[in-house]
């Protein structure tokens, strides 16, 4: 086994290798821009890591890899038109930088050019690999879906916000793991399980990501603390305290979700301390306590040695472990 | 064989049987409304009828054809979008009825199912669908992205306006009756005759739908007679005659290119007289049969008995008798 970054940067070298800019170029520039733009990379070490851990060089997880990095930014492109998000990763975004036709086009070359990638492996593997990825990237559309339905609804509850972002993130980081698994014609059980631990993995990492949006360390979090608040933003904290509060708790909680204060220092405040008080807060913690452990159950129930499983087992605790 | 109107009525009952409103209601509601929209249902029935004539079940081939026209209708969905465009076949478009952000991810979604269909085929089947399906899907994507740069390019030249209908519609035309011969186990040879056949044809086609805009019968012609003209579009009568008139002919329609006149008629009758005196016209007349004879002859090669021929050729000849 080799480091995360050893797999990171081989991998930005096979990128750079394979995604060239050609003709026409207004479709394929703004490819070669988004994929270029500093990532973590963490889907496609992930899909590296998992095929060395099952027995195979990473080498031939390389097209697998770029595949499931290219939808990710596939996703990226399209939802920044739709969340009319000018900036990723701190550049503008494709929409911003040519227009919004051009967005949609190169989008869509991303999703057919991320299952062309496939086609360099035989059969059965091809399929099984465009199969789980159809119906991965299915799921992350109706995830989005879910994600913008909720926007304009009073009535979400937390079973479908879970499904939510399990749909719209977590799926992703588990087919993401299985891809590995399959390259290395690692067994069926041994293919759910990483599965299984990339998708609760990918479920605590999603409320946990609420939680340090409220209770984050302003000095360390790489967002500004409170953002979901200032937007009115449905998070996990915000249906569990209208679960669990008093209906005065609850009234003035949808009472300060109405409103966008200049200053929203006080409305910030007011509502960490309704987060707290409901319960609300340590509830979210026990959860994303919960998924976490689900996660690590299923890493457990693999059947390969300790030693294989370590760079998973580290990841996860990595991922769980900050508080930023 | 049965009759087109036949292999139509059977795939519209697929159609309905297959494609349900699910949830997400705002994902796939309006996919199910795009492909309810009456239309010719060109693709699928061509997909059904070379099965038939492979000598298959066209049963087989409902999937396939199937997956064509989800593809099909998905390029609406965006084109519409990127095209401004209110209408689709005479109702409001997908992002007029609902929104862009509902046209970009319910496209999305068609995208991903047209891929799905094919897991019904085995191996090597699958990925002989999936391949061929995947380099026509990025190709009508470059076609789309040459069609709009060459609204800001002033040197577009014949072939580079060639090589974009070729993309832009004639490629998916080919995949088509390819997919057919697939489904059909057809030998390699005819599979590329196949395509050959759909891709020459689909270029007469354009063609002529470029050249019937502005000579086609007011009485038959389903739009108006004229619009390219009106709206300045860069045609192949259009590039014609800038590549045959004289400089005067060239200034002159240059000029009315550039006005947008509120009463056309004395434009259109101007420059249809430049068309006309060039020799582009009889010029885009010869290219026609120029592509339809390529198209032909590729079916001669075909090596299946006159009558298996017979209702491709049957085909090919409605399609470009049509004065309308």
């Amino acid at each position: 086994m080799q480091s995360i970054e050893f797999y990171r940067s081989e991998f930005i070298s096979y990128l750079e290798k394979r995604v060239k800019a050609q003709e026409p170029r207004n479709l394929y520039e703004p490819i070669t821009y988004i994929l270029n733009l500093e990532g973590k990379r963490l889907r496609p070490v992930l899909v590296l890591m998992t095929a060395e851990i099952f027995g195979v060089d990473y080498k031939k997880a390389l097209d697998a890899a770029l595949s499931v990095e290219v939808f990710h930014n596939f996703s990226l492109v399209h939802d920044d038109i739709m969340d009319r998000a000018p900036l990723r990763r701190g550049k503008p975004s494709v929409h911003e930088k040519w227009n919004v036709n051009t967005g949609i086009l190169s989008g869509d070359a991303m999703l057919i050019v991320a299952y062309q990638l496939f086609e360099n492996y035989e059969d059965p593997m091809f399929r099984n690999l465009a199969k789980l990825f159809s119906k991965t990237a299915l799921e992350v559309c109706e995830g989005q879906q879910y994600d913008m339905d909720f926007e304009e609804r009073e009535d979400v509850t937390i079973s479908e916000y879970l499904k939510m972002i399990e749909y719209k993130t977590a799926v992703l980081v588990a087919a993401t793991l299985k891809m590995g698994a399959i390259v290395a014609e690692a067994p069926a059980d041994a293919q759910d399980a990483v599965y299984d631990f990339g998708l609760n993995l990918g479920i605590a990492f999603q409320i946990k990501d609420d939680f340090l949006d409220a209770f984050g360390d302003s000095e360390t979090f790489g967002k500004q603390v409170g953002g979901d608040i200032i937007e009115n933003k449905k998070t996990f904290l915000y249906l569990k305290a209208l679960d669990l509060g008093t209906p005065e708790q609850k009234k003035e909680l949808l009472d300060l979700y109405s409103i966008k204060p200049e200053d929203p220092s006080a409305k910030i405040n007011s509502i960490k301390d309704i987060f707290t008080d409901t319960g609300a807060a340590k509830s979210t913690e026990a959860e994303i306590g919960h998924y976490t452990q689900k996660a690590f159950d299923s890493l457990k129930k693999l059947d390969i040695s300790a030693d294989k499983k370590a760079p998973l087992q580290e990841f996860g605790e990595n991922l769980m472990r900050r508080k930023v």
